[in-house]
């Protein structure tokens, strides 16, 4: 019935809107139960749009990873591939570590592995768009033989989990982003 | 009066030792309330003994990092500087991958700065520890100049973060940490 559907899409939506406000003020652990309670749904009506904690972080984010696989695209005509590949790379640490939440996400798509990764998974997306940055770099001899994206993506949570709580996150995962790419002991 | 006294010790050590096993199956956001329920004592007890989270946990992880304080003497006289840091950094690596909630209270100590880091915070006596491995690796070329502990304590904690979900957690944290000393793109 198309009352019924309108009435889901609208449940989508304000459910989707809370969740944003509540993850970025409460992180990936944020509370379904409140958000059923805020956007004034019951628990098996956030359940039904949203199976899992997973697709609804993903729904939050799926924006901001829209944005960076744009940018991925415009990098891949860069004049140098490995400063395509750290720009990239710089963008994807700024949003992780001004999203509350995000890096948890992308460290749980990290943890499936590539085969139990769902088509509509953050980490899926992020990893069909850089991988092409990173190809190129590697062919050009700029990044350790063997490296994924997968690797970057989990090393780049893992900072910006790390720095969370830091006085200014932004500007301290950007500086052990640049220690970890240029390596803390390279041999020479 | 001695009566009292021994009540008060008696009650710290139940409550470390609930604190020990609820952190271990919770990490660093374990229950306060449960941990006081289990120990049979009341919150405001828990807080006289531990004024706050972190304190708790840096008496949970106390016996833990000073394994590693002890590491890091033994370590100083080791032939090569790099290989003597590495073998250190590895053995971090594996205690935060193991153990629930350290990578969570380091990080939190890390965003303290130096000058807010209590005397028993964990990141401090692991910094005592290690800082002489760092500076004679340094003075023999073998880390890249400005790094210091807190930076390796950093990047550890992330790693172990965004490998907490992981299959075989240990062994992933330790090929990102390979990752990160040798460099993702060093500049030969």
């Amino acid at each position: 019935m198309p009352g019924q559907r309108a009435d889901a899409r609208r449940n989508y939506t304000r459910i989707l809107d809370v969740a944003e406000e509540e993850v970025a003020a409460h992180g990936a652990d944020a509370s379904l139960e409140r958000i059923a309670r805020i956007a004034g749904v019951g628990s098996a009506t956030v359940r039904r749009h949203f199976p899992s904690r997973r697709a609804l972080l993903e729904a939050v984010f799926r924006e901001r990873i829209e944005a960076l696989c744009a940018l991925a695209v415009d990098l891949a005509g860069a004049a140098d591939a490995r400063d395509a590949l750290l720009e990239w790379l710089s963008a994807l640490t700024a949003y992780a570590a001004s999203a509350r939440g995000l890096a948890t996400a992308l460290a749980l798509d990290a943890a499936d592995g590539p085969d139990e990764a769902h088509v509509n998974a953050c980490s899926t997306k992020l990893t069909g768009a850089a991988d092409p940055l990173l190809v190129r770099a590697a062919r050009e001899g700029a990044v350790t033989p063997g490296v994924t994206v997968a690797d970057l993506v989990a090393l780049i949570s893992g900072i910006a989990l790390a720095t969370e709580h830091h006085e200014d996150p932004a500007a301290e995962a950007d500086r052990l982003l640049g220690l970890t790419m240029a390596g803390v002991s390279p041999r020479r």
